[in-house]
């Protein structure tokens, strides 16, 4: 079967922001007018207003040799989101910035598309505007979300203070691991026509990668149980990377434990089959999109019952540093060794 | 004298943000929370919020060859202030994110930022985030604006009703001269070292191409004068473009007089001195970011009177189309040929 391939000057700018996103209806009382004038107009009277924004770089943040252009649109938006639940909010509206480079067609914006709306559709989020424009410089995507949060109640990454426990949720170094094997297969296939990439048993991984969600669940679970958490920030860098940012913000120290951190079976077996370290692909390893964040000691044993959720450690004097305590009692000073592209 | 030459990687993504945004006092009471958590934090009770956003490509959108790093950071942020503006609002808020390659250094970026900071000076907004990552090729700046505007007093691109008058304001033209004037004198300057550009007598139309401003004080003028223009947008694409939109979105056609038209007489010598058609350039050069909006008949005096502000038309039914009525009183049809990337 020939896919259909439409050149995209065969639309242009207007014709295809209009192609793209048509039919959108909007699910948030907070979006008055969407695509389509110079500006969207939103209205937030009630709630405070949260905008983060992050850029993606073909070649930089993403392949697009295995990573297929609607996975990408739906973690291009997810990203977003999850720092606006990192801050207790809830996402509601982005706008879409897109620049691309003539071999892509008017079908691979679809599917790029087709993620970013599957995205707002499974997180109720609105597209409300955008630029769509022609780029010498393989693809470009530039999103920015906007969101909101009960007034004076968003969660700094400054508030953590001595004693507090520190928390994430799910498990990490599965996103690390999931790119580690995406590029083990990517080079195997090099040269290969019709190469079959080998993921039985390792799909969480994979998944894990390509198809991230915000935990918006985890700032719903908070709330039901009473608990506030006094920092948070999502793990995008690497666990031990955002521990220094929250250390730093809100001048403390903290300990950690290696035997607490959270991780998956698959993510094991593939660092062993790696030979890799697995402690360091758990703190260093990026993109996981967990929450971190610290709640009071006081709430210690709500803590414990929640599920999804697991106290990893505990906020120091700020002159006692950032420290991973190892499975034999050793204490090993963090490093922000996370991904950094200026690096 | 050497020029300093600071290679990004010595201060990384982390300390990068924090050098180009040190210093950075808010001037909005909306804003709670700027740079440095996972979303800036902003509050509007009382009004509706602005959001749009601009994606700048090297290569697409500006040429370094001629374009200094801080005029195109002034400029960057201008653009997303002209739509805000274009709304009836005022800007309040920017977040700015760049992809840069490694030929850039730590000093390329303080121009650009010191160019983005004078504008958000000039026009009273504060810079709330961003993203800085690296980029395989070439500058990449996208900028979100958010600003404010009255309840329900946004003005759209729909609201155009027959026998409404239609008004620009300033001169249009001098930005696309501008334009063919540096591309003319970067040909000329091709192999030779020390060459000096000779822009004397066409200072406006550079100026115009690398500084333009957000017509603000327009805004200011119509409320002050107690007009309320049914339907607004500012001119980044092309007069005859913009118009079109308009007729567009609000279900109408247009009559627009070619010796109504402003132009600057600068703007006139350089299309004689390059031979091109003075009109089709008024109609079809883009980056103006002059204000095209239309008002009740009833103010045609109160028009008339204001300085800096033309009346070059009328709106018409729909099915007399859109069209430029010629010094000979011959019509034209108006055709969409402003600047499109993707064409």
């Amino acid at each position: 079967m020939e896919e259909r391939q439409t050149e995209i000057s065969q639309l242009g700018e207007f014709g295809l922001i209009r192609h793209l996103t048509q039919g959108l209806e909007s699910r948030n009382a907070s979006t008055h007018k969407g695509v389509g004038d110079d500006a969207a107009v939103l209205s937030y009277p009630e709630t405070d207003v949260l905008v983060t924004t992050d850029l993606l770089l073909e070649g930089v943040h993403f392949d697009l040799t295995y990573v297929p252009l609607k996975h990408l649109g739906y973690k291009s938006a997810i990203v977003n989101f999850s720092d606006i639940v990192a801050m207790g909010g809830t996402p509601r509206q982005i706008t879409v910035s897109l620049g691309v480079s003539s071999r892509f067609t008017v079908e691979h914006l679809e599917q790029l598309y087709a993620g970013i709306r599957l995205a707002c559709e499974d997180y109720s989020v609105d597209l409300v505007g955008g630029d769509t424009s022609a780029s010498r410089q393989g693809l470009v995507i530039s999103i920015t979300c906007i969101g909101d949060v009960e007034k004076g109640q968003a969660i700094p990454r400054s508030g953590a203070k001595e004693t507090d426990l520190i928390c994430v949720s799910g498990d990490l170094g599965a996103a690390y691991m999931g790119l580690q094997l995406l590029e083990r297969e990517k080079a195997a296939s090099a040269g290969q026509k019709d190469f079959q990439p080998d993921f039985s048993g390792k799909e969480y991984l994979v998944q894990r990668q390509l198809k991230p969600e915000a935990r918006a669940d985890i700032i719903k679970q908070l709330k039901e149980a009473g608990i506030k958490p006094t920092s948070m920030m999502d793990i995008s860098d690497g666990l031990s990377s955002e521990l220094m940012h929250i250390c730093e913000e809100s001048k403390c120290g903290c300990r950690v434990y290696e035997d607490r951190i959270p991780i998956d079976y698959q993510t094991a077996l593939m660092a062993e089959e790696l030979n890799m370290n697995l402690v360091t692909a758990a703190l260093n390893g990026g993109e996981d999109y967990e929450l971190l964040f610290t709640v009071p000691l006081t709430d210690h044993e709500k803590m414990e019952k929640m599920p999804g959720v697991k106290v990893i450690g505990y906020i120091t004097k700020p002159e006692l540093g950032a420290a991973l305590v190892t499975r034999d009692g050793q204490e090993m000073t963090l490093k922000a060794q996370g991904w950094n592209s200026l690096a």
